[in-house]
């Protein structure tokens, strides 16, 4: 039977300010990536998400970023090594003091933002965040872009990777993600939608915006959690994904990516 | 042979600022409150100072403070119970991050600044650090102010506890510290301090400002870091005690408080 | 013919987050509480937001506050006068900046949150915020509670005042605001809140929650902006005071308070 | 006779922390570009130094930057147009409310670190700044690096411009200033300095690094405050240059650039 994880952003807002509709979405996707103070997420939202996730058995994720509460992490900033180094260590220690709080843990970590755009392909800020990974804890999974040199350096690093799809976006005949500044770049219809993630999990290929096929390998598939629709969306690709055939369950649930094992990614 | 810890304030530049000389102060002190972010302490500096720290076997303790960078908190921020419990894990769980990445540890909590003196006689955010500090890790011991209502809290709440005193500050007949408001507050004469703090140690009294001798039963001694001379008067105070034949090491180093241990503080 | 000015907070979102609809509000509201970027409000959205109060002739207030972004400025911090009175200083210059670029003005001044609430009675603060005021202009209208101290303590100071009640809040038998605790204290139902401030413009006083009527004396009605049902309140509370005819305007439009005219507020 | 103006950075510490020495700066340089709070710069600070410049005649500037606090405004930031436009207005808005609170008034504009680099070639970056100054007040003028496309920039936006040399770097053969990572990218010696600074202002030239030499048209000369040995570089700079017969004031003390004055850079 074939599987695949379901991952989206979670606490996404900061104080008096919240985003999406986070009690709802986990009780639809099997991974949640959650703001650790950088980009979002005060103390008490995380305390918050992260208890509601433990209890439904969703994984936690670090939702690592630029230290850009202004720009939300949009932002690309200009950090030396040695001080992203620190920032993606500081994320993930203070989320992980908070899932130990209540009696989670946290698994896995994933860029956000310009610094997930970034690292897709500049060799310097990837290898800061695997150092801080490495230096924190080599046994988390790190998720990046499907098909990036990111998780070929993530690999190389001894690290377990997985790949990530993302639902609503189009693919370009080589497998990038088209740009969001190009018209038809989101995809906003679920059962479109819906269809294409099915089939990418069967075959792994997906329609590129040309009519061709190309390859796409994903063990994860993200759903936006911010967009209007977005808890509809993710509801109709997971219910899709399961009439299917296709199982929806986290990443790790029955087969644990191990640092070192480079087939996982 | 009698023995005391000596703590001081490390890390507690931000970016491009930097305060006191942590390097130099690490080779006298035996216990580093390290500052988690909130009122200084970026990444970077933390992890230099828990890794200088560490070569030289100084016990790391996590120096969690208000939200108020700008205050270098300073400044009481009314805070609700929730919120603080959850800024508190979170410090300790960012300092506890970059302790690891180093291989190192954080054994101890120490409240900064103006929660440090709100929790010595406030039940609502004593609680909320006692709070934090049992879901984070009951094991971590909690250094407070010798003869505070907080200290008698921690304990009742099951936590290890060590009590500190001041070597540089003048006490009340009752045993409280004088204000920083009255004159002679503060004592700057290294003799006069090192002298007071052999006398503590060995007789658990100290002159209070009217001549008269008060209980001060403490485990710790705090030496300020960041004034000028800082670095001297700590010096002074450790070669007096060690003169005087006390042995100056981390409260941990031999007796390691447990959880629920009473009789520790 | 009687006139009333209707206030609103605005511009409390954040970057990515946003709070309230404050297109919607500015076209039933005469005066804007302009978040300055402490508890709310980035430069981008001042902007907006204060293009849009000009645009329609409603006046355009600083909406200062302790800063706390973290908090949303609810949280008293315990700053020193002098950290105030610069805090409050900057935020009315960057707001007025913001407003400068655009062509238009800020013309008064109204406390947020614990500010708010702190200067009410606490003379330290409030002393910050009226020297704060003096010092940028004296001719900065201050708004603050009907019936506080503060309002005298600011008209001492030369400055002019405007006094506001709060449309949808019970009152008690002394004219103080019914705490946010107590069961009651908001009320939901925009016919009675209408009648009640028809009520207050027409006879200066209004139903305590014991049954007696207690004076309140106003120029000003405050309407919250983001709660649910915010903006349908506020067009009633307007509908209701015009039916009644009542003109809803600018507390500056026809009679701008002078600094030193104490029978302003 | 011939006359130039010292600038210098001021105002760069945040709440507890404080960088150089400003009260001793202030006695040597004309201008003072003065931290707005995004790199730098609290309003009790900002207060303190505008209050001593004008005390001395010290012409005042804005030191605007990108909003990095953790990074003193040294590391680039990916802001749209849109949100820079706001953050400089802001900053600018700001100092000119702390100003005006003290009786003094900003009267130039200098970006700072990451900004002032990049908008000297960044054409979008550079016209974010442009416009802020020119919404918020054309008359302002705008310090830049001499022989930059951003001074082209800002006059054909109509500004006035003042161009600047650094006091302690080396040029390049074109003109440029050599790259800090190069070796004697950054000269130490008082005597050196001052006599290239001397030929500077004589002939409108300055010796590179490879011995030739290379026009260099400045009205004013940075001097850096925050490295050791800062303020004896710029007294021996002032003293050299009064010695050879040269005025030290402030670029608008006789002749106020105007906006549209092309012939001011």
């Amino acid at each position: 039977m074939q599987q695949i994880d379901l991952n989206s952003d979670m606490g996404e807002g900061f104080g008096r300010w919240s985003l999406g509709e986070d009690e709802t979405m986990l009780e639809t996707v099997t991974s949640a990536n959650v703001a650790c103070g950088f980009h979002a997420g005060d103390p008490e939202t995380m305390t918050r998400v992260v208890t509601a996730a433990a209890a439904r058995g969703v994984s936690i994720g670090a939702h690592v970023a630029y230290r850009d509460l202004a720009g939300f992490g949009r932002r690309y900033v200009d950090a030396t090594e040695a001080e992203l180094v620190g920032d993606v260590v500081y994320q993930i220690g203070a989320l992980q003091g908070i899932a130990r709080s209540v009696g989670a843990e946290v698994s896995y970590v994933k860029a956000h933002g310009a610094l997930y755009n970034t690292i897709a392909s500049d060799e310097r800020h990837a290898r800061a965040v695997l150092t801080a990974i490495t230096r924190y804890d080599p046994m988390l999974v790190v998720v990046g872009l499907a098909g990036s040199p990111f998780l070929d350096q993530a690999r190389a690093a001894g690290l377990a990777t997985v790949a990530e799809a993302f639902a609503d976006r189009a693919y370009t005949p080589d497998g990038a993600l088209l740009s969001r500044r190009e018209p038809g770049a989101v995809l906003h219809d679920p059962a479109q939608v819906t269809e294409r993630m099915v089939d990418l999990v069967r075959t792994g290929t997906v329609e590129a915006v040309d009519g061709t096929r190309v390859p796409v390998h994903a063990e994860s598939l993200c759903v936006h959690s911010d967009s209007p629709g977005a808890v509809a969306m993710a509801r109709a690709v997971r219910e899709g994904l399961e009439r299917a055939g296709i199982a929806v369950r986290p990443f790790l649930a029955d087969d644990p990516p191990r640092a070192g094992d480079a087939a996982v990614g």
